[in-house]
């Protein structure tokens, strides 16, 4: 059995990551979200296990304590994490994750998961960013101001990344990233290892 | 200006390569195919600069002692070849070169420009690449099991490219290549050279 992909999609808060996510994982039925643990209570209409795996805090630290995650953030006094034998499980039966962090997340799974396809999503400039912000409408001057900044600190770890997709047309963006996705499926090592024995019996 | 990605496209006869190349060029404009130089004469219809460089046997000579071929090699009595200066200037211009050639041609485009892409395409087993070859009906059982004796020797060198496809349907195969070519393109040293400006006034 031909181990899966996992690819780790980053963007700043704006660029459109979500959308884009979304409909990947429409378009590419082979390619499946990773569902992250969360100490946070779930909002209306999330369910367990499907949105997030929502835990208590003294579950979410046994599973820190235990090096279970692959990588795990708090935010605004929320943990956050991938579990590694959740991953490991699901690459080992071939299935291709997809998870959607920050570049600190991003980090942490490349040193434990070198293999991880780094996929950076950019929006066309700060300018387009701020707009679409703005355009929300629901946010202060303040919490934008904060976004916009957030969103140069993530974007200058581009270069920690293996590709970089441009949010400028939404359909070529998907395009894009659809065609990242297949192209890896097709490097040696994974066909190779995906049709070992057609391949040997070819070569005569 | 980015430079232009190199691709290098292999397979074994009967894998349907050619057909494959043809329907990539069409779907995807920017990626030319690279005219080769040849000292065969040419065939009905067939357009100097378009289809081959038809040159003579001193010329071609003379190319390879000025070191002026990326590859080359002689079959049956005829010389065939990648002018260097001419992949280097489209290259240089940003322009997406693909190369239809063996896996002995692809080894010396690898050792001058190890940054190729090597592509290499596979039919779905021994018997349908048969199958194919028998099909055309034009050929001498001599002639099949020659070819399909050379179509395991350039088989066994699957190992040597970046990237298989394995063409048993057609549009699945072709889904594939136009993937690749795509996604190379979006590799972060690509996009880096191609959005420099850009990029770093994002990153603020």
């Amino acid at each position: 059995m031909s181990r899966g992909n996992i690819y780790v999609v980053t963007a700043p808060s704006g660029a459109g990551k979500t959308t884009l996510v979304r409909a990947l994982l429409a378009a590419d039925h082979k390619v499946q979200l990773s569902v992250s643990f969360t100490t946070r209570a779930p909002r209306t209409g999330e369910v367990n296990g499907k949105d997030y795996n929502f835990v208590s805090r003294e579950e979410f630290e046994r599973m820190i304590a235990a090096s279970a995650l692959l990588e795990h953030a708090e935010v605004f006094g929320n943990y956050y994490g991938t579990s590694q034998p959740w991953i490991e499980s699901m690459l080992s039966q071939g299935q291709d994750i997809l998870l959607e962090i920050d570049w600190q997340g991003a980090q942490q799974v490349r040193r434990l998961l070198p293999e991880a396809i780094g996929i950076f999503i950019l929006p066309p400039s700060i300018a387009t960013l701020e707009e679409r912000l703005r355009g929300r409408g629901k946010d202060s001057e303040e919490v934008i101001l904060r976004r916009l900044s957030a969103a140069r600190e993530e974007i200058s770890h581009v270069d920690e990344f293996d590709y970089v997709i441009i949010n400028d047309h939404f359909d070529e963006a998907l395009r894009d990233l659809v065609a990242i996705v297949r192209a890896e499926r097709l490097k040696l090592g994974r066909q190779s290892a995906f049709h070992q024995a057609m391949i040997a019996s070819m070569k005569g």
